[in-house]
């Protein structure tokens, strides 16, 4: 194995912590001497271990003269575990290869500063484009404060998400319905516009065979029509957050605040995505996955306000001149002003498509 | 190489020939004597020689004592051209692989009974489903009568085909609109309704750099409404035949006469697409290419008319309620009664996916 198989390995490990680190990133790490691992690790859970912690520790003694290789720098402050910069200096480690440097503007770089400093070979960028994607949702939250934002849709093959009778259980199938849940699984919070609430009556929790995390869950409703007796309002499984607008009733603020429901009033009529998305920021959530409907979505791209589109296309044609799309609202008028994309993936997921793009 | 990869090389030959034996098959043939490829050929256009007679020729005397793999049964009847089984008894071949029999229900099976009758080792079914896939477009017309339709549409991430103002141009990118030409000129027909003639005035020619063929322009309209300076009418790269209803005046049928267009005036005053396909079928018409709009994609949908779906699906969003999409018409009122579909193809060309689906 050479310097790339390792970091690779280290990827490897980050990778298979998804969704279980926020508001922390995923990191792995692997310790290597004479050509032998002697320890690897990954970082669980934010409070708990960083990954270099768990590989030195693994390896002991033998960590003298080693070499890390570890997907994102090393940690130089103290914040809820001792700087892992120090923990790697005072192992007797030689040589470090770094992913990619913390992308936090205040502390980026001060990580291998000290370890160059302390004498240590620290190369920086091996595999870097693919620490990065590891991480994406966290490196966005950093340098922006805000959410990293997901929206999702389900669709026949000619853009529809029910019939013109309104029938749309289910136009995808059941191994893509499945695959919905392990994005609830991984993102922080689940967000759905009232209209989805009052005629769905959604639960919005995670249902994965190994369980999974059930993400917050997020409501944008102006004027507080989401009925008392939803189950958004009543399953207690994850923390449910309605935002509202300046106009909303104190009094039915009241009601909700005392079912436990997180109430945020913005100081606009209409909620302006924008502000919604630094409130929800403001409170450590990294990542939103959007599952409409239509003028939600139509909002979200009227603000340009996300950073992934995932689309489930089934093979299905439903017609109808008014029979519902996934992204409704205004709409944009001229092709020149759209969100350039570009498709990240195309998987086939039982009989459906799915199709990832990001903005390019 | 054994069989299979002779056979597999007889396909090869036939499926280069796409686009041009219409309304006759694409069939190749390869002809091995003593492990060693004696002859080769496909079948290029209607009226000229079969495949067989190309390979057999190629070999001359020393055809006798080889095996013959050929894709489609040697013909029985006299058409064209004298019956190839004759000549494939005549040359002395001990030995032929069948890959499917003829799907013409009155002669299907009499060239292979025919050979074996005179002795020689007749194997049917060797690569069948491939052999099959190549010529779908004539096992379809040759046993129902009518052309295999492929409805084919482009439309962004969220199913637009163009945005709220009406801008289209363009949504998918150059790669995919180049494919578009490749699917004109393997099909016999190109067929639009006359809302998309009066919206666009499309010239619904083949350019590609290669040249290719122009198909025959078939424009549905009701009540003749085609403009008669349209570039449809006037471009004379290909035939154009205009469909319409009971109600058109005798007057206006005559005006398009003159200019040399076809018309093809159904009994009913709305065009049934299962009679329009009818006689587009009996004037050996085999295959037909549906370009929209959103209406004539409706209508064949409604009437489950069409073996091949072909979307492109461009890394845009567009949004809006009302923004037009690709099939419109009534709709679907219930999922249950949707043509199921099964994805076929998925590739992504330049920035765009296709996607292939039929029916299952």
């Amino acid at each position: 194995m050479n310097d790339q198989d390792y970091m690779a390995l280290a990827i490897n490990l980050a990778s298979a912590t998804e969704g279980q680190t926020s508001p922390n990133p995923q990191v792995g790490a692997v310790l290597v001497k004479d050509g032998k691992i002697i320890g690897m690790g990954a970082h669980l859970k934010a409070g708990e271990h960083h990954a270099e912690v768990h590989a030195i520790s693994m390896a002991g003694e033998k960590a003298e003269g080693a070499t890390l290789y570890v997907t994102l720098e090393p940690c130089s402050h103290f914040g809820k575990t001792p700087p892992c910069s120090n923990l790697v200096i005072e192992s007797g480690i030689k040589k470090v290869f770094v992913a990619s440097v913390d992308p936090n503007p205040l502390v980026g770089g001060a990580g291998v500063k000290k370890m160059l400093e302390a004498g240590i070979d620290v190369q920086v960028g091996l595999m870097e484009e693919e620490a990065k994607a590891l991480n994406k949702v966290f490196f966005h939250y950093i340098s922006t404060g805000l959410p990293y934002v997901t929206l999702k849709s389900a669709t026949s093959l000619d853009g529809k998400i029910a019939t013109v009778s309104g029938e749309s259980r289910w136009i995808t199938g059941e191994k893509a319905r499945k695959d919905v849940h392990q994005f609830r699984h991984t993102h922080d919070a689940i967000l759905v516009g009232v209209n989805t609430v009052i005629k769905d009556n959604p639960s919005l929790t995670t249902r994965l065979e190994s369980g999974g995390k059930n993400p917050v869950k997020v409501v944008l409703d102006n004027t507080l029509r989401t009925p008392l007796d939803s189950r958004i309002v009543n399953d207690r499984a994850a923390q449910t957050i309605i935002v509202t607008g300046a106009l909303a009733e104190p009094e039915r603020v009241e009601q909700f605040t005392e079912l436990g429901i997180e109430i945020i009033k913005l100081e606009t009529e209409k909620i302006g995505i924008h502000d919604m998305l630094k409130k929800l920021g403001d409170r450590g959530i990294t990542s939103v996955y959007v599952e409409g409907g239509a003028e939600v979505h139509g909002s979200f791209l009227k603000e340009k306000a996300f950073q992934q589109v995932i689309t489930y296309i089934a093979p299905k044609l439903l017609g109808g001149k008014h029979a519902p799309v996934a992204y409704g609202g205004e709409g944009i008028a001229r092709l020149e002003d759209t969100v350039p994309l570009e498709i990240k993936d195309v998987k086939q997921i039982g009989q459906d498509i799915r199709i990832i793009a990001e903005p390019v």
